[in-house]
């Protein structure tokens, strides 16, 4: 069997010390770097500073550059921004360095929605560099978009889709309660709104641009609204406290037109404590066309969790994908890596 | 833009004429030819034997080597049988014959869990030949293989899946009820289990393979039980009526060992009328581990237009697929055709 797949990782905060640490547990990966930019943390124990209790042995490193020269990785994951702008950087370094890329910032799920010349630069970068560059998540990347797109193969005849997804923001921290309007009044979220400090959810362009894509389908525009979610009941969270008639959350809706008509449909409420008001949290999918389709899953798959997985188990994904840009709609689906990774790779056009 | 791809339907029963006439419909994708194996209808236009009121101008080809070189179709789908080894010779003369292959067999869904040799051989020729070869249904193929697969990728660890497949038998035909052991005394049901003419599910071998192979399991052995599902209330249908203490189905259950552990679990009771005993149907998926995940689909999937979608949707990715033997685990996810199928392919990197 070939050596160990390396893996280095970008970013040590939540997101990225989970990786972290998943790419210890799982046979066959490697964790060969990690890449922090506050100054004060390089050449911090990689194991410390993502809240191990032992030493890795590896140091934290300041220079992505020199980060690839001395540890090589077969891949690269992403975990410090959320802007297809943002990421860019780094990315194309990685790229230049030899290395494959998984990122989990927002709009690489699929930056030709939203940014498509900067998606062709860097596809034309991956294809002169021979390494491929992936963008994945829950939302976008999963439960809004992948899923839709994999109920899809079953159906003969589509009319439209809709998915919605209700979460908990109890667990979030003040940014993200702030970037939802928690605890304003109806009056003070509609200015939030406006003047964009309340943002709502990050991904409805890039889950529809890979739906359409995937589907065949061409988006005409996209509308998109946000509504606040008026608490009629007290919430209550550590952080935060919500009277009646104050705004638990935001609903934030996007419809895509296509063909002059509404054809995908996404909401994603996000409020502290809806079981408060008798509301499931869960992710519900619903194809209107033949057959017509529905499922469910309560509670939601949890966010964190599943984005720090949905990271590490591709990395076999993107070492046997051609070189190029991809979302993962254009991969083999995504699994769980239960045995050594290096057996999942699929070079010789066997599935035994 | 390329011209339409070229495809071929071997097969004019219910799954190759729904086949047909989905591939009618789809922009891109252009019917050369269709296969019959039934000597008196050959030579019958292919739109009257699939059950259209229309000539298609294509006269039903009984010699498969001859449809080959007249039609030169770019993907044939193969709808005639269920075993690997009926399948078999069909493939080998499509592969020869420069065509890529969509088979609905249920053991093709991923033949190297039962006949490994076949496999390989398969593999092999297409290796030599350039082409591809997949083997796709509704079950197995989708619901209980495909889903859990796609559904593990978020997670992190996973102690054991379990899939529940709920339908209701009431529309199909004698050879299926037979087969499910429907109307009979228990003590008859045990028989015509022990004698192989009460058979249950086809297909669970081929899902729990394709299962293991996506996540880096090794089963150990795989425990199939069929059990009578007795009714406790009257159920009639056009074909069986079934008094109380007959058997109104089969409740087939299989369990993959994996490391000693029950890993995978799958059940499918097929049985008529389940809701007269309150008994929803439905397809459920349940992982447990980091995070646990449940979900549900109601009413379940129905097979038969699932499968026949599933197999035309098929067609841009054995065209774009390396050479080789695929499941359907191996390929991009499965997406509903709804624009011009030609732009459903991905040769050049790009996600755009």
């Amino acid at each position: 069997m070939r050596d160990p797949l390396r893996v280095a990782v970008l970013g040590t905060g939540q997101m990225g010390s989970g990786v972290v640490r998943l790419v210890l547990e799982k046979r066959g990966l490697e964790l060969v770097g990690a890449h922090g930019r506050r100054r004060e943390r390089v050449g911090l124990d990689v194991g410390r500073a993502v809240g191990l209790s032992r030493d890795l042995g590896i140091a934290l490193e300041g220079d992505l550059q020199r980060l690839l020269e001395r540890a090589r990785p077969d891949v690269a994951i992403q975990t410090t921004c959320s802007r297809a702008a943002d990421a860019r950087d780094e990315i194309e370094t990685l790229v230049r360095g030899g290395a494959n890329v998984i990122s989990i910032a927002e709009e690489m799920a699929y930056p030709s929605q939203q940014s498509p010349r900067l998606a062709d630069h860097l596809r034309d970068l991956a294809l002169e560099h021979g390494v491929s560059i992936l963008g994945t998540g829950v939302n976008p990347g999963f439960v809004l978009d992948l899923l839709v797109i994999v109920l899809s193969g079953v159906c003969a005849r589509i009319e439209s889709v809709e998915a919605t997804r209700v979460n908990d923001l109890s667990p979030y921290g003040p940014s993200v309660l702030a970037s939802q309007g928690v605890g304003l009044s109806p009056d003070a979220f509609e200015r939030g709104v406006a003047d964009g400090e309340v943002v709502g959810h990050f991904g409805f362009p890039e889950s529809m641009g890979m739906i359409a894509r995937a589907l065949g389908w061409e988006i005409e525009r996209i509308e998109q609204s946000r509504e606040p979610i008026v608490a009629r009941v007290r919430r209550e969270t550590p952080l935060v406290t919500v009277e009646p008639g104050q705004t638990a959350g935001c609903l934030h809706r996007a419809v895509a037109i296509v063909a002059g008509r509404p054809a995908i449909q996404l909401l994603h409420p996000q409020q502290v404590q809806p079981e408060r008001e008798g509301l499931e949290t869960g992710d519900t999918i619903s194809i209107r066309g033949t057959p017509p389709l529905r499922i469910e899953g309560r509670p939601e798959i949890p966010g964190g969790t599943a984005t720090v997985a949905l990271a590490v188990n591709a990395v076999p994904r993107v070492l046997d994908a051609a070189p190029g840009l991809w979302s993962m709609a254009d991969l083999p689906p995504p699994a769980a890596i239960l045995g050594d990774a290096r057996a999942l790779l699929r070079f010789d056009g066997s599935p035994g």
